[in-house]
């Protein structure tokens, strides 16, 4: 029996990310990575295959970092994992030792309880690359589409088809607003008429009922009692962890569903570790359960995991997670990170919420000006920042990011409006109005320690 | 005589941030902003006056701000002020008390001893609206220009020109690459490439010995014998902080030249402040006097100083210019935060420096990709990231933010490289080659610390 230092379970970005940060830590040992597929996917990149690449197979996860480190990968699917024996078996009958295993799994789509998802041509938002095929030939074929499901796959799914001539896109949501759970109602309506804009016809704050057609699917029924006609229905309304490898081994689940990991990243067996999409998650505020997904923070699971392998080397600095992520409707780009306004007062934080708004250039009559917002939320009593958001033009990608960092390291007001910034008039706002400044400011006055 | 509770003399971002903090602190507190010019100019805007911007009123400094607060503007020329009464006197005989008086009175262009430049047509860069006016219509009446000076600003005003048609530019720089007190030599270069793509001849690691002309500046004569015809020059070879009001009232002057200020921006007077390019500046790192003059630095400034006028309020966190900037060239973008690689070992530190380049989307194939390049140095021994640079897409204006952020709080190479980061295929790179995070991750095993 071949034995690996390192077992990796899983070829997503959680999974590279571990064996490429082990590696580097360790470059002695031997880093072996296994997938149950010949080609990965780029998760984030889904939404993009059906207009603006064109063909599926053109995202693709490379293997070139994995090849690069010399990093073995076995194309098999693990059925069962022998932890008295460290042995992780596979489907072909053949086994593999290991010292260290580490479970990046991923999610696999909800599949909620609406009748008629049996039928055929809905589809569900799976890794798969054969899956994504057919689906994306399923959408050339279509005149309509309904997407169940307006979280953000939902939401860059109805985006990416409504540049796709002749096509009519509906998307259903359940809560009030598409994106509510990223962003606060000022943002999420802003995104909402981005898609109004693009064509896409948006019916929130409905069930559906159930969908009907004969074999196939052709109607959505809302629990309005409207009628959508379909020809393909697309279903994003979330993901489960992945977990029944775990189970079987006997590893603690968490209560949030995913596979229990400490602080770093280790099962309830310490040669056995989990990342990204099963293993669970947790806010960085509250320490709550969250059903978080990812990449944001699979990547830095994975960073933390790999290096920490054999003795623990890299302090998890960022304890929970953040949620950070950005996305794109048209030409409006958004961003969040940490708490919304509104979770935040949900979850009995007293909060001071500005919002700054400016051209993100300056002058602002400069070509190619956009109006970008920035929405800093602190809590009240110690000014540190619980959570951001930004829209605008391409840039908010970034700052975003700015954002993120500020709240990973518990920035206060104080902070914020004093820190230096580049501007520059063709890249950024003026340096008097910078959006995180200005709104980190205009706190300051309302909040105690002041 | 009329009396202020604070007297802000200076319309420039400093000046105009001072005021509106101080308001926004102190809102009871009667806030005056003097300046000697009926309209500011934006500084950062001035390179942009020729081409992008359709006339030289675009570039004006907004007063809406001002207004909105209730803040008076004078337009007065101050002669002399009279610390022993606390009294400002204007040049039209008028005075007026204060209680704070901040000096945000900026900086002169530096006139180098190269004879010929008293020729007509030689001009400098000056923040005066109507100076700027001539300048233009001088511009588009010349076939031939040579810039004199390839700093960030000669460099900028190249680039600008460069896209008005028939136009001929020379730029010529003393050290070897333009832009070299802000970028490492491999940054340098790529701005350099960029500027020759753009027709810039650029004459690098040459003096100018003298101009010549018959009354108006015809040659531009360099130590290596090159001549260059021109019918206009502008030098832009840096400027040195405004000091003369601050000498005439006694106020001490810092080693570098400009007026001492201690952490909270108090002159050796405490009812005096002075914020922006005037007052002296010091390196983050090591506390050594650095002619830097940038909005970043002067608003960070002017923040502190404003909410600190009557009772210090904002603890100053950043102690020192990092001198953070980006500026754009042609389709490239680059910044810069805190320390280069050289700068570094020439002050002494042992460093790690990493490079990380991947598209700014992701898969890269996606329509409006471009390769961003970030360089990361780090403290060998500490971890601490001392500076950075980017080069790439125009996001490169706010990922220098997050790296200036970084700096300012004084992050390791280990958070940074487990840093929860947004990612985007449509606004980012990958998370799984986030150049920042994989900048770091790669320095770490390089960091005594792991």
């Amino acid at each position: 029996m071949e034995k690996a230092d390192a077992l990796i379970i899983g070829g997503g970005p959680a999974g590279v990310i571990t064996a490429l940060t082990a590696k580097r830590t360790y470059p002695d040992k031997n880093i072996v990575l296994v997938r149950n597929v010949e080609k990965g996917v780029i998760p984030c990149g889904i939404p993009y295959i059906f207009y603006r690449l064109d063909k599926v197979e053109q995202d693709i996860l490379s293997d070139t970092g994995l090849e690069k480190n010399k990093i073995p990968i076995l194309i098999k699917t693990v059925t069962n994992i022998d932890r008295n024996n460290k042995t992780v078996f596979f489907s072909d009958n053949t086994s593999m030792g290991y010292d260290r295993l580490v479970l990046a799994i991923g999610s696999t789509p909800v599949i909620p309880p609406i009748p008629g998802l049996d039928l055929k041509n809905v589809f569900f938002v799976k890794k798969d690359l054969e899956y994504l095929k057919q689906m994306r030939q399923q959408v050339y074929k279509s005149k309509k589409i309904v997407i169940i499901g307006g979280g953000f796959i939902g939401v860059e799914f109805a985006e990416e088809l409504s540049h796709i001539e002749g096509l009519e896109i509906s998307l259903v949501e359940l809560l009030p607003h598409c994106l509510e759970a990223a962003f606060d109602e000022e943002f999420a309506i802003a995104a909402e008429e981005e898609l109004i804009k693009r064509g896409v016809k948006l019916h929130t704050g409905v069930k559906v009922e159930r969908l009907e057609g004969e074999g196939k699917v052709e109607k959505i029924i809302l629990s309005n009692g409207h009628v959508i006609d379909a020809d393909m229905a697309i279903v994003s309304i979330g993901a489960r962890p992945n977990t029944g490898l775990a189970v079987k081994a006997g590893l603690s689940i968490g209560r949030g569903g995913g596979i229990w990991v400490d602080e770093y990243l280790r099962t309830s067996d310490p040669a056995i570790f989990a990342v990204g999409d099963c293993a669970e998650k947790r806010d960085f505020f509250t320490r709550r359960h969250t059903p978080v997904m990812l990449a944001s923070t699979a990547v830095a699971e994975a960073r933390i995991a790999g290096a920490n392998l054999w003795g623990l080397k890299l302090i998890r600095e960022n304890r929970g997670t953040i949620a950070t992520f950005s996305t794109r409707i048209g030409d409006l780009a958004l961003g969040a990170a940490g708490l919304t306004e509104e979770e935040a007062k949900r979850e009995g934080f007293e909060i001071v919420a500005t919002v700054a708004e400016a051209p993100n250039r300056h002058p602002g009559v400069l070509p190619g000006a956009k109006k970008t917002k920035v929405k800093l939320i602190f809590s009240k009593h110690s000014g540190i920042l619980l959570g951001g958001q930004v829209l605008g033009g391409e840039d908010a990608g970034e700052i975003i990011n700015i954002i993120a960092l500020a709240i990973q390291k518990q920035l206060t007001a104080t902070e914020l409006d004093t820190l230096q910034i580049a501007t520059h008039p063709l890249l950024t706002s003026a340096p008097t109005v910078y959006q995180i400044t200005t709104a980190a400011g205009q706190a300051l006055s309302q909040i105690s320690a002041i």
